[in-house]
């Protein structure tokens, strides 16, 4: 199976675990039994796929800051089509298809299935994901949909009218998000939710692109990206294709979008460090802090805490956030990198403190900074700092200064962990120039 | 006026603000309209007191544990009677009293009063301790409370049931906490709250101390503290003595010992950074942490965050917290100290990092550890280091490394700032020796 995970931007619907730079998919939410861990939605969805079809191959269609993340919980084993910047979603499938063909040399008559990285779901779900790659290489249509079984009238999907109630049928239309009234009508005739996942031969999608767009190949697709016109898939290409089929899901499938809605998908109340009192009532708490939450007497609330902030939210409410969270100019606190992640543990007047973890073998870009002088305090594991050149070895308890204007960077050996004090009157993440590294 | 404060040990309630170390009087809640900022409850007594008398004589009875935070926030001109240990309120109020006669030189028959430093009054409270020395020493009786009279029937105070509707009265009798409808019944004969406020001549308690008690003068009773039995105040004087009066007051007057009486006393709904939603009703937040704290459709509650922990609770149920939190084995993320203060802003494992205050003037202890290094980044403010006998000067941006044994102490001449970053395989505040400092 050819599967194209979408995996979308950053949001902050899910503030304070999402930030400007941590999408949603990267949140660790649900327990892996097996390994008595946590694991994010893109690592859930990952291993299901696997384990369903280990010889899937994989591609996360995705902007390049998303990346480093990727990497970093699923592994570099996994095909990455990167857009180098947002064209809406007919650009982003023609990339990603192109890629499949151009470089990862998928043939042009295999099924390619395409789906968002963030519906939460079963094995069974990849497993009518498989079905769909194979009805559409049969070529009875040229895309074939998947239509999810409404299990309430709901008012934010879009629907597809299918020919009949028979598994696979035709599909007659599409209707966009009804009311409550026309919804239980549409359902009464048999519609299905749109999940906006789809599969087709890769020629079909290849085609159509090289009808709209100008390119030879996946790299020339890829540099010139940035001119292509923003045009979605359903405007591109589902609304001008007459032979399109739908298959029924009737499985569990579930939009996480919300905390309301994700809290629902949690196996157990809290994660992190809490305390409920038995007055609470259908309270969830998610903390990524050291210390602990304690919740008393609360009925229908979800609290979150991270670096960034705080959110004590009514479940029912939970959905309205944005504009407030959008209205916080705020610092970024935690981000995940190539190399590890940081996290600010500090914020003064002329300096910031921030404690770094490096992965093993990882290295941070080497760097130099005009307006600000730096301090590493190694506090465990070990590596080799390169400070203007000079290659030192360094473990726990070791400190390096870094004036201004120094260029420097540390390759960790082990996972390694320091605490980065920086001083100086202007503190700001554009205050950065990067080099490359003759590292011997 | 000679004003004896009592100020209690910590306690949790008001966690996660108060901890082990902090008690809730040094709890910054109250705005200052003057100065723009906020104030704890012991700051905001002492000026209440200054304002209508600024000659009064106060002197704080406490532990020795809160002699800095009543530095530090109060300044060193206010008397403080150390209890070396706790031994119930007679021996508090005897080693206080005999600290003011013996080296406040306080005359044996001008008056004492006594009252609690926490309860949320205005300066007619003050108005009135006054009123209730100057009746003291009349001498009509040789104690005079203060009752307070009831806005409710109170279950959880004490009673005075005075002998006329007076405003002086002599008492006829004390009841207990009551239920209910003795309460009422109380109240319809006109009986009033036991605030634990009283004066008497500085010499009726000093002949009552020396009944029970062997001693010579205040040194003598401070050096034999620990030796001394504990007996409450109430048993050893009150219940003996058949001449007390009592005079009404009638103004505001509220225990702040709960989070839901304390939000009551708020002028703001909102203190430090927080966003409530238009749906939230009957909502305070109380946030120290740098980070943003956001509210939706929540109603009767009370969010709390502090490097220790956050609260989030139902107002009613937040009088219940104590079992929760003293369940909590918690690592203290924060204090003040007689220099300063810290915060703990990193735990790992082999590391702690600590943001450390110093103030203008003040050094912290000469001090050594055995099984950590410690790396000092001083991020703002100058002073000097003294390490093994030896001065160095210091600003922001410079680092001094103190391996395991190493003697060290930083002199700050303006406020200073430090990220201390403590690296070895156990780390303990045990770990610790101190020595006496030669600084030139």
């Amino acid at each position: 199976m050819n599967l194209v995970l979408l995996s979308g931007g950053s949001g902050k619907r899910l503030w304070p675990l999402s930030n400007d730079i941590r999408s949603k998919q990267f949140i660790k939410f649900f327990k892996n039994e097996e390994k008595g861990e946590y694991e994010s939605m893109i690592q859930l969805v990952y291993r299901q796929i696997k384990n369903i079809d280990k010889d899937a191959k994989v591609t996360i269609a995705t902007s390049k800051t998303q990346v480093a993340s990727i990497y970093n919980q699923i592994g570099e084993d996994v095909g990455v089509s990167i857009e180098p910047c947002r064209r809406d979603t007919f650009p982003a499938i023609a990339l990603a298809t192109s890629y499949l063909h151009d470089v990862q040399g998928v043939p042009e008559d295999e099924a390619v299935v395409v789906c968002p990285v963030d519906p939460y779901v079963h094995e069974d779900y990849f497993e009518a994901l498989k079905e769909l790659g194979l009805q559409a290489e049969k070529g009875e249509a040229n895309l074939v949909l998947m239509g999810i079984e409404p299990t309430y009238p709901s008012e934010k999907y879009g629907y597809i009218i299918p020919e009949s109630k028979d598994n696979t049928s035709f599909v007659k239309e599409f209707k966009e998000k009804p009311d409550l009234e026309t919804a239980k009508n549409y359902i009464s005739q048999g519609a299905l939710w749109n999940g906006g996942v789809f599969a087709y031969k890769l020629k079909y999608v290849l085609d159509r692109a090289h009808e709209l767009i100008d390119f030879t190949d996946y790299q020339d697709l890829f540099e010139k990206y940035e001119t292509l016109t923003k045009i979605s898939f359903d405007y591109a290409v589902v609304e001008k294709e007459d032979k399109i089929q739908v298959q029924r899901f009737s499985g569990e499938w579930k939009d996480l979008g919300t905390w309301n809605t994700l809290t629902e998908a949690m196996e157990e109340t809290t994660i992190g460090k809490a305390i409920l009192n038995d007055k609470c009532e259908n309270v969830h708490v998610v903390n990524e802090l050291g210390v602990p939450v304690v919740c008393m007497g609360l009925k229908d609330v979800v609290v979150s805490a991270s670096a960034q902030g705080i959110l004590v939210s009514d479940k029912e409410q939970s959905s309205y956030i944005k504009p407030y969270v959008d209205g916080l100019d705020e610092q970024i606190m935690f981000a995940d990198k190539a190399w590890g992640s940081f996290k600010v543990i500090d914020v003064d007047s002329g300096s910031m403190t921030i404690k770094v973890t490096l992965n093993p073998g990882h290295k941070m870009n080497y760097h130099s900074h005009d307006l600000r002088n730096e301090i590493w305090n190694v506090i465990s594991g070990d590596g080799i700092a390169v400070i203007d050149g000079m290659e030192t070895p360094v473990k726990a308890g070791d400190v390096i200064t870094m004036e201004a204007g120094c260029k420097h960077t540390i390759i960790a050996n082990t996972e390694l962990h320091l605490i980065e004090v920086q001083v100086g009157e202007e503190i700001n993440t554009e205050d950065k120039h990067k080099y490359e590294l003759e590292y011997k």
